[in-house]
């Protein structure tokens, strides 16, 4: 049980922990802080948190959990606000979509990785954001990664763990550049993807016609082109390099089959999209029989 | 009415077009062809047809509406096979997603556009194929296209597209030049993309780890790399010119991304980002508004 859980950014990741976490009684009070105290009224008349403080050091008092699920371009200015107003048992989690960028902001907001500190991301969310669209069963058998560093304290990853786990989310542990590396392929390329795709066909002539006899694959393709365009221009800088190198490997790949599609290559191409097939496929499986328990 | 349909090519298209014209009683029997006699008798036994002949030649006798759904690269020898079995009133039309190719094979295959032909393609689909995977609300509300060319016959056309409407779909009618430039941007080029992004991640060590990471954005957009590869293969052939120009475009918008990555460019990414969901919840109304009526 939580007795006060602070989550600071009240958007749709953090309204739908506090959600979550109220629907399985495990929370006594939650405070909310953000920089608009007209959000966080909107949040207070929700019933997504109990009262809120647009001062964050003022909000994480007494808290013994405390959620931090802003843009990944504000972390530094939160963990430099909050440093020395964290109760003693405090432990402090966030929901960033890249982990080196947090925990450098940490560091160099804090001088050091203090060891209740646990850097976690969800893989959560829709291409809605804000408070009213947060849900409780966001996170149910969703994974939840979580980085802990060598100066990370145990206990405190056994809290954040039991939190995540209480909501119905699939927790697993890895390194913080693996953790990158991974988000970069399978979720920062494919809406770099969507967005460039988009942006192509935007700037076409004709672009009402052009999106008039566009069908459900497009639809489904571009969802995620309708996410929030600060949060990702947040997660291209936090986590550039992974980025880069994604895309630098999916060029390859989309030039290769243009080559083949230029070179009238009907082989090669099926081949290609014979393998591509048989991976979603698997891909497909795999997401069917996903298992709900716990393997750590 | 339609007194006999014969329906080559007996899939999710063509299958759910007979379902659809049976649904809406406007048709009196209907006659199925293709490579396949058990994968006919199939479609028999699921009252998709009511006889089937594996011969095209003999399968088109006596009817007045030929609706040839083969993949791409199959079209030449289905129109050099029934050349000379047609009735007198017969209209032929095709389901291809490209027509420039599909409107050479004819020419090749008579030496001459007859005037009982009519390019078509039905805008609609999903990742299924096979006629177990048709079902008659397919066309509903979506668009079908019908580039006819000089010498088609206005009765032939006004004839197709009475079928098509009487299956609930939108017809419009536009060149085949830029029914395929329109088609390579809304469909061809995301299919491809998805494929080749598919290809990127399944190439990665650790793949199984890779895809159990993928979230729902990545689920959505990659949907569409379970589709036919034979169909795929066919069209990026049939389709080359526009397809590899749309390719070349997008490349330049996602070289342009990547630029703004790399050199952390906050404020140009932001636009970019913008941009994209700005078109994309545009489109997303235009979807949401779409008349049904038709404003031919």
């Amino acid at each position: 049980m939580i007795e006060r859980l602070c989550v600071i950014g009240v958007g749709l990741i953090g309204g739908s922990l506090a959600r979550a976490l109220r629907a399985a009684d495990q929370v006594r009070e939650i405070v909310g802080s953000s920089r608009s105290a007209d959000h966080l009224q909107r949040a207070v008349d929700l019933g997504v948190i109990d009262r809120f403080d647009t001062d964050p050091a003022r909000a994480v008092k007494g808290a013994d959990m405390v959620f931090v699920s802003v843009p990944l371009g504000a972390m530094g200015s939160v963990f430099t606000a909050i440093r020395h107003s964290l109760d003693d048992n405090a432990v402090v989690t966030d929901g960033g979509s890249a982990k080196s960028s947090v925990v450098a902001d940490v560091r160099r907001a804090l001088g050091t990785i203090p060891p209740w500190f646990v850097p976690g991301h969800p893989i959560a969310g829709t291409e809605q954001s804000g408070v009213e669209a947060s849900f409780p069963e966001l996170y149910q058998g969703r994974r939840v990664i979580l980085t802990p560093l060598p100066e990370t304290n145990r206990k405190a990853v056994e809290r954040v763990r039991a939190m995540w786990e209480a909501v119905g989310a699939v927790v697993r542990q890895m390194d913080v550049v693996h953790h990158d590396e991974v988000l970069a392929a399978t979720s920062h390329l494919p809406h770099v993807l969507a967005f460039a795709l988009v942006e192509s066909l935007a700037r076409m002539s004709g672009q009402r016609e052009i999106f008039d006899y566009a069908a459900g694959g497009f639809r489904d393709f571009t969802r995620i082109a309708s996410s929030d365009p600060v949060m990702w221009r947040d997660i291209c800088l936090a986590n550039r390099d992974a980025i880069l190198a994604m895309i630098e490997r999916f060029e390859e790949d989309i030039a290769a089959l243009a080559g083949a599609i230029r070179e009238r290559d009907a082989e090669r191409l099926l081949v290609l999209f014979q393998d591509a097939k048989t991976a979603r496929d698997a891909f497909a499986d795999q997401q069917a029989a996903k298992p709900e328990e716990d393997d750590r």
